[in-house]
């Protein structure tokens, strides 16, 4: 079996994720793949220097068509901001490499079919990093209903709560910018909801939203980096021009009711990725701040003990579970990403493409796009009026 | 002090919940006005006299007009079926008799604005009947905004989730006929919601709606009553004519984006009333089946301790705490229509109309028919179409 | 079918819960013995004729020895302080009178025996207030471990957990002063734990027990009623000298391992009367503050779906769901009095003891003086001991 | 700044974590030694060369000894069964190693002071691995009661529940035998609540236990492996020899009362390692199965906003959040190695001595032999008695 060369763009938030993964999966899993972490690229000489000797990769580049052009490369991850997904993305495939690309796909719907295409057309492996379906109790809510154990699904109620701009004063970060970030808490929340839906519920059928941005102005920094500002303040405040918090109700082609909601601005939610779903036979409740726990109810149960069962998702029955500790030892986030690894590299052995794929990458964006269309145009829009 | 003359039309789950408010209020509050129960009223005989005598009533009446033109009653209590609402509170204000409308006030917003018009002009006290408001711990959260210590409110996210009738062979009960019970969750649960929103956030702007009926035929019994079936089954199926579930999106008045919904396909929810309430310096939590509990979080707590707090709220500085029972020791369902009914007796007391009055009937009914109204012609509607 | 006429002495907290009781009882229960509320006896003649006037007695008195005397009283309800049960309930059975006393049955076991030897010599029925038996959650874990879906318990954890005199500057008042009160936390709170415990584990064995007072003195108050100050402080301070906190290790004759605890010393905790009960086939968890649920685990729930559930005591197969509200709508504090007092009617009717009896207060008082001789002589102490 | 060379002895459960943590230290945390993997001990060539392999050291060794005399280790790492512990422990100090050696410490006092005496006299760093003290929301803790915020501390309850034998046909695995194991949960358990009793509150000052095997024989297997079975069943059953569950009173040298227990039949409790503490300021709730979450309680908050915070220990105001992800992004079991070996490299670099140290493992060693002292001869044990 050989090791699958990666070289990842990207050195930030995600770059570290997805650098853990890699060194990770090895050490936990066997019988799969090896990651070997073969080069890491940034613009920034000195910062990607620092991050290749941390996060121990192998090489460093400066400009991604060198690494995306190395013939020492299997896999381009693309941890990069998302302006230049697209264009790495199809240079990777051109290049016959397969990609892994940090989500949203694209910033728009349009570029998504590109790179789908492209990937295609060059017949490479292709991931999106919808990294939250990989977490053992949201598999488990997945294999509970593809099981069939919570029969027809009547509603799903998916959230991506966050809190870290409530503040006035926090500054106008790139995120807040929609030439940079092409989206607020739709793009950057909601797709992981989306996601997380068409997962486990199947495909949207049509959607009606609605968007605000609370905070118009704020504050302008010298720099800024990430989430954080760096260096200190102009004095100048600058618009905000992208939403702040983004809700739609939807219809789902089995029939399923949705009401999905992403904000940032609700105060003592760090991190509230958080889904319920009622079905026939029984109801699931997930929330991302207690990763570890599904929520579990079953209406044939005893008539004297019905009740949502809190099961925690490490025991020998869960995915992942024989990989890591014991029951009751409590997984993190940052396993979501090893887990993710794991199926590629699966998906690569097995030569199938990985789940979720860039046709995944390019749904939720189908369905981030009818949101848009329909807040705009103040009506229900059908999935299918996009694609 | 006089006492308030009370006659009650009808005695079944209303009318249990009210005779209990009406005995319990002098035992436990002072200083109010005492409601004496002067006379019961149903339809069957048999059945409203055993009523009288288990709940305490002086005399019983088989037909409302005798009793509202009776000249020994102050007060109209209207426990009866939605459908009557109207005809007796015109003939109650008529008679000068002050009147407590059980929720939904009427069946249109025709009807309750019809109602309201001559309530005020016979000059009479009118309430009706939304006793959530009356949990301490929603007191509590109405104290908090009002105070200003949760900020601009940002967010308002209410839910009545029931799970009820997911059984299909579930029979064909009064509640899920649109001829007698007007509406279906839409009209019994999320009416709740409404008046909880319009207490908490204020007026509803516009809103756009979805609502399913999940299972569309169900058995016929021989006869219902209540939520209970009673006699046999017919072995026939008849159609379920009002809403299984209905969802919506709101903006406020004042800025607030709201999102609502009620169901009774919800398993594992037996009565879910739950909101939760961001804001720029808080947040808010709340569901009725931890019906002494309130969730809050400030923003400015100390760094290192923040945290939704989970408050009882039983203690001394809680709204009629001093009226129960010690710190910790829980109130429950029927406590809100005993403070329901303290208020309306403080009203008459204080020679001021009570709150929840009719007014909020109106309007609770304006937001539920724009609701209606949205669903049906598949966009969003302005209340303000509407009155 | 006669009613039961009662005669009752006290009418602070528990003479209000009491008549509560028996108000509510018929209301909201048929088939069964209705208690009259014949006379309210306290020895201020105002206190106890505004209490009878609000409570919706008949008559007052302000002599107990006349109240016990009149042969228009079937049932004598002993809601005075502890220290004059004794007295009390062994006049009330020489007269021929059912006996139902708070708990503490009494200042000591010697005392605990005497008053149950006195009415089982009268043939009266007598039953001690261990009011919390009766929360359909502590019924539904009784039924569970009677019908063996738990197995064999391994494991006994109860806590009675409050912080009302945390702040050390609390006044010195009666409950504090050991002339008075007999016990501190042990014999009020650990009284509950112990009544608990013996319900539904069995008998205890021996124990092993330590206390403390962390508070040695406090402020006089100029008066002091219940657990409120009255009046201004005098400027003294006085000893306190009863226990703020008694934990003890426990075995059960069924070789079960006991670990109880009652402290006034737990900050944030208003009223936690808390039990967790491990057995072979699965766990039991339950907390007063949630009086209305149980958490409930099965070992052998599906290897993927285990966990513990939250069991909402509400429904059609609850106790006493049916005379309430439909499922799902919290009952309080006080019901666990009013389903006390439907046993102690029913007890009547079928001329059996009711449960629990004086029997119940004796043996609970075995096991709190155990507990303080093991204090004195460190070390085990077995309940044979005592008897 | 040079590396920490390691070598380590032991590959199987705690292997792992330790391996795991060398790994993750630098690519997480700057400005800190860096541990290198020079060596791996174990006593099968085969399994120590393909843990070697996995888990990424650069040599393996299967004599501890030579292992021990290697020049270029500078630290030995014990992970071994509890033992060996001992003889290794003295034999690294001897040679002027570091020492990292697994609690318990060793199987009796007398030998961990035997260590302790070693290492101190070698002049090397010593470190005992309670990794529990490194969650973040641990070190919250530590922090509130060192800076005063708690006050005052009456109660600590501390518990480690687990279930993983509660079935009676699970194996006699070494850790249920006396001579390998030395301890049951006693030991395993409960060493980890006593040093967390340790770090937060202080000294023990007195002891009182309790302690039972309730499958008292169990069936054999050919082999087994940790916590699992190996090969088949020999059909023969061998005695327990351990403790299934220990519980105890304490008393601590500044006045706190404790409770303490530890257990394996617990059932639905896969890892409940938790403490309550109650000060005249405020409380403190963990339970290790959410080992992000603290729950705090100020008495100082607003009187009608009392209640528990659930803080979220994974903001910039908490430890080792710097390191990490955001807020909200849970940490999971092994990063509290990770953080341990971080005390570890920053006390080599500080030239100090770790915290915890052998004295701690060795100080805990001596509760747990005062508690085992206290159920032989049914007695309180001081601490004192023993050292």
């Amino acid at each position: 079996m050989n090791n699958v060369r990666v070289g990842m763009i990207g050195y930030k938030f995600m770059g570290k994720a997805h650098s853990n993964a890699y060194r990770a999966l090895p050490m936990f899993f066997s019988n799969v793949l090896r990651p070997e972490l073969k080069a890491i690229c940034g613009r920034d000489a000195r910062g990607v220097e620092e991050a290749r000797e941390r996060f121990g990769w192998e090489s460093a580049e400066t400009d991604w068509r060198r690494l995306v052009a190395r013939d020492d490369i299997d896999l381009i991850d693309i941890s990069a901001p998302s302006d230049v997904h697209k264009e790495i993305a199809i240079a990777a495939a051109a290049s016959g490499k397969h990609i892994f690309c940090e989500k949203p796909l694209a910033l728009s719907l349009a570029d998504s079919i590109e790179m789908l295409n492209a990937a295609e057309k060059a017949g490479v492996k292709h991931m999106v990093g919808f990294n939250y379906r990989f977490a053992p109790a949201v598999q488990l809510a997945k294999k509970l209903i593809t099981e069939g154990r919570i029969g027809q699904i009547y509603h799903f109620r998916g959230q991506f709560l966050q809190d870290w701009i409530v503040d006035p004063e926090f500054p106008l970060v790139w995120r807040l910018q929609k030439e940079i970030a092409g989206s607020g808490s739709h793009g950057d929340l909601g797709a992981h909801v989306i996601d997380m839906a068409r997962y486990l519920i199947g495909e949207f059928q049509e959607v009606i939203g609605m968007s605000e941005t609370f905070v118009k102005e704020r504050p302008l920094s010298l720099t800024t980096a990430g989430l954080q500002e760096q260096g200190g303040r102009s004095g100048l405040r600058g618009p905000v021009t992208v939403d702040d918090a983004t809700l739609f109700l939807a219809r789902f082609a089995g029939g399923t009711l949705g009401s999905i909601e992403a904000t940032r601005f609700a105060a003592g939610h760090r991190c509230t990725h958080s889904f319920e779903i009622n079905g026939s036979k029984g109801s699931l409740k997930f929330d991302f701040e207690r990763v570890n726990e599904l929520q579990v109810y079953f209406t044939d149960d005893a008539d004297d003990v019905q009740g949502f069962r809190r099961v925690l998702a490490t025991d020998s029955a869960h995915a992942y579970s024989d990989a890591w500790w014991p029951p009751g030892h409590a997984l993190g986030y940052e396993h979501t990403f090893t887990h993710e690894v794991h199926e590629l590299m699966m998906a690569i052995a097995e030569n199938r493409q990985p789940c979720p794929s860039f046709e995944d990458g390019a749904a939720c964006q189908a369905v981030l796009e009818a949101v848009d269309k329909s807040i705009t145009e103040r009506r229900w829009v059908a999935i299918s009026e996009l694609r």
